[in-house]
């Protein structure tokens, strides 16, 4: 498959890990799909957080010891901000601040989250192309016992203390899928789909709720491939854990096939659950899923591409 | 006239450093009356130079080296903008960052440029009462031989280097001077108005401009003194005496007082142009007004408040 496409459905970090291995085997021939629905207005600036984690990743410009924004920050904009009394519960560096401050100034002008996006990552670099989900807005809100929090105010300002109860995407039924992410589904040369190991229910499945998202992937005629976030009954990183304990969902590798049922061919399984695999619906792949530098990403990376190659041949469903 | 009130109509860097000074002296009882009309949208972002410059400087915030902007910067964010592609000719600090940001979102949220100016003021430690003359709009505008030219343009973007013919002011004549501008001008503890060696054509003229503003001036029945921005027949920094040449006018202090004249009683000349005060048609006051550190500005600001209070007294036109 030296010249075919891959579309990655991605959310955040752990996710843009994979998308950066990917990126690395596949370079112009990746297409990342990513999860807008924890954007939100803040300051009066448009914030994508999740698409950010993927420019500054596959950019080579995150922050590899914070784990978020960018490497070599500063953070003068938000002492002086917190001196003239402005909001400081999101941490707003000075260089990400740029990013910010220059998509809300385009998108006042009418341009298309799309564009910008790719102009940003022509500018940084970047050979993947990075596609919006959609260019509407799509959010995400959290139902706790006692309120409805956005997304960010629920993940960052509470630091995902309330009790999730439901997960729900506002705008989702009347987002439109963008051409260009169409278009990536619907290339001849395509030749596999990946769902990045982010979090199911906040980073992915906002992507899956875009009207026609789904309908477009099993349309592609391709494996679709998800790798599993949890890793020895844990998530990496994030709330995946804490919010399946409180959706009553099981922190199991069952849970992750369970959810993804209907839509994938294959899962990814990290090695230390090996025991978990058996009886599962779906043919599955053993390889180690931390991703903790650049050899790791572009390791399971070549797995995950080499295991959706497998499920391509009449033969498949031997490794299940 | 130890509780008495004193408005000073001011700009940028030099009025401000007299403003600064008179805050020395006077403290709660100053009121600074400041320029609006170079003002403008960049970035999408409210940016308000000489009231910023105002409230840098009277907050001890400002940097005295490069002489415009916060002490401490930093330019991270300039970077990372020229990075994704976005406009940089006009300079902003990480640290300044923050005024704007906060003041363009709180605008939007319907709050008045007074309200907001007063509150970073307060945060600030300002002891004076800081005060745009209006709320509303005012634009200059620098019509050049081949184009006309929005103020930070001319000054920031094209360095000064268009020729100008005339200079306007967009929207003064339905700017609303604010209530507590008028009321500053009203209080009956009102005892002098000081109009500070500010550019006159570009920043003092704007403020007069706002409709009642002059009436208000002279109803106060209070010594109104200018100080000269001319020294030596040059200004001391930024393009007055550029300006007054393209216009056609003198760089001298008899131009200065005759362009005020009418509406000051006194005019406070830098004593090396001792020479030009001759025929003056207005009451002089001889000092240094070269502002260079505290102890200059201090200087300055009790030679004007002395010279307002013997231009009170019965015997005032002695010193003419």
């Amino acid at each position: 498959m030296s010249s075919s496409r891959v579309v990655a459905l991605c959310g955040g970090v752990g996710g843009a890990k994979l998308a950066h291995g990917l990126q690395h085997v596949l370079g112009k021939r990746l297409n990342v799909v990513v999860n807008m629905a924890d954007d939100f207005t803040h300051l009066g600036l448009h914030i994508s957080p999740d698409l950010d984690t993927v420019l500054y990743t596959l950019g080579g410009l995150n922050d590899l010891q914070r784990g978020w924004g960018r490497a070599d920050e500063s953070w003068n904009f938000m002492e002086a901000l917190a001196q003239v009394g402005g909001e400081t519960w999101f941490a707003l560096g000075d260089r990400d601040l740029a990013l910010h401050v220059e998509r809300t100034r385009r998108r006042a002008g009418g341009e298309r989250l799309t564009t910008i996006a790719d102009d940003v990552a022509r500018r940084f670099g970047i050979s993947a192309k990075i596609l919006p989900v959609t260019d509407d807005d799509i959010r995400t809100m959290v139902v706790t016992p006692s309120e409805e929090l956005a997304f960010q105010r629920y993940f960052v300002e509470r630091r995902c203390e309330p009790v999730v109860k439901q997960i729900r995407f506002d705008g989702a039924a009347s987002a439109r899928m963008t051409p260009e992410v169409r278009a990536a589904l619907g290339a001849d040369d395509l030749q596999l789909i990946v769902i990045c190991p982010s979090n199911p229910y906040l980073s992915i499945d906002p992507i899956l709720s875009v009207p026609g998202l789904r309908d477009a992937l099993r349309a592609a005629g391709v494996p679709i491939v998800a790798v599993s976030p949890i890793l020895g009954g844990q998530a990496v990183k994030g709330p995946t854990r804490k919010i399946m304990d409180e959706l009553g969902i099981q922190p199991t590798t069952a849970a992750i096939a369970a959810h993804y049922h209907g839509l994938i061919d294959g899962l990814v399984v990290d090695s230390a659950d090996a025991a978990e695999v058996t009886g599962l619906d779906v043919a599955v792949h053993l390889a180690p899923t931390l991703m903790t530098d650049m050899a790791s990403k572009i390791e399971l990376a070549e797995q995950v591409v080499a295991f959706g190659e497998r499920l391509s041949m009449p033969d498949a469903q031997s490794e299940k």
